[in-house]
């Protein structure tokens, strides 16, 4: 069973937090222990996991990643988005998270959280549950 | 039972699709459902997913990539290739791919990717299904 | 079963090499084929694959890091570590490792580093093996 996540963005940059949308996709597989991976099904998007304590902190980290990777740098792509294409594979389309009674194991200020790098978009998440 | 790809690289900096090789690595398991590791055993290449239509987007990220970490900036690993290594763990050695009806659930315009970072040369890509 | 590794740091960007204690896991597993998942569970650290031949990869690669992620940019999280958070997300928290005979299948040169970008510190690694 693969579970589906549909993610609304508001801006070009953006990281969305989905961790409470993936807890309750592990609630639906009703597997205890194992592993689920998130996967970002969009070649401008991406995954990872950050602090969700301080609003700040995705805010610093779209502002560097923008520095890092410009908008505007001599691009080819006749769309427009190369920078967004270059974030995704910085970023990576997935996140690999253990599952420990249920529930995933992540350290105490980690969040999960869906990147947008070219929107606004309605996009689309999976999560796949492996038991073991 | 674990599939190895052969990739060969003809550029320094070069990213080259493995899709089809990956399609036929889940076929010859014969899983169904599950997930997929994709690895590269090496430590100055990495495997991504990204835009497979327009050729102008791997042709941006790599130039880009060769801007974010130059080729030459002050390295002392003696054999020279420091920038490789880099964007190896940048990009990241594998990916982990959901696997439904045999296939590889990716999004519309997703393809597999072994990047060369320190070509040219002969590679290796291992490919690990797990089903669940 | 999950595997827990204790990681001690001695400086604020350091890459440790944690292969020896990731073997350590997978054989106290008693798991022969299948894959593992190597997961920082720290918002400012990161788990990467890379050379542990000469330690000057490693040199090279942290120096890189901080040149591409200053530790100081006009960041606005009041704790000061922006940086670290950002080198997180471009690393990544975690690895996976394919099995085979109870051993990871890494190329010759391939070492699994703890990323430490905000140390000194105690950290936590966990591994969790699927066997399949």
């Amino acid at each position: 069973m693969i579970h589906s996540i549909e993610v609304r963005s508001s801006a070009q940059v953006e990281m969305i937090e989905v961790t409470a949308e993936v807890r309750r996709a592990l609630r639906q597989s009703g597997v205890q222990s194992g592993i689920a991976v998130v996967f970002a099904a969009h070649t401008t998007a991406a995954v990872t996991i950050n602090e969700n304590a301080d609003p700040d902190v995705v805010r610093d980290m779209t502002m560097e990643l923008n520095k890092i990777v410009p908008l505007n740098d001599g691009y080819r792509h006749s769309e427009g988005n190369s920078a967004a294409h270059i974030k995704s594979s910085l970023v990576g389309a997935s996140e690999t998270l253990i599952i420990e009674n249920g529930e995933p194991l992540l350290g105490t200020w980690q969040g999960i959280y869906f990147c947008e790098f070219d929107g606004p978009r309605r996009r689309k998440m999976l999560v796949k549950v492996i038991e073991g």
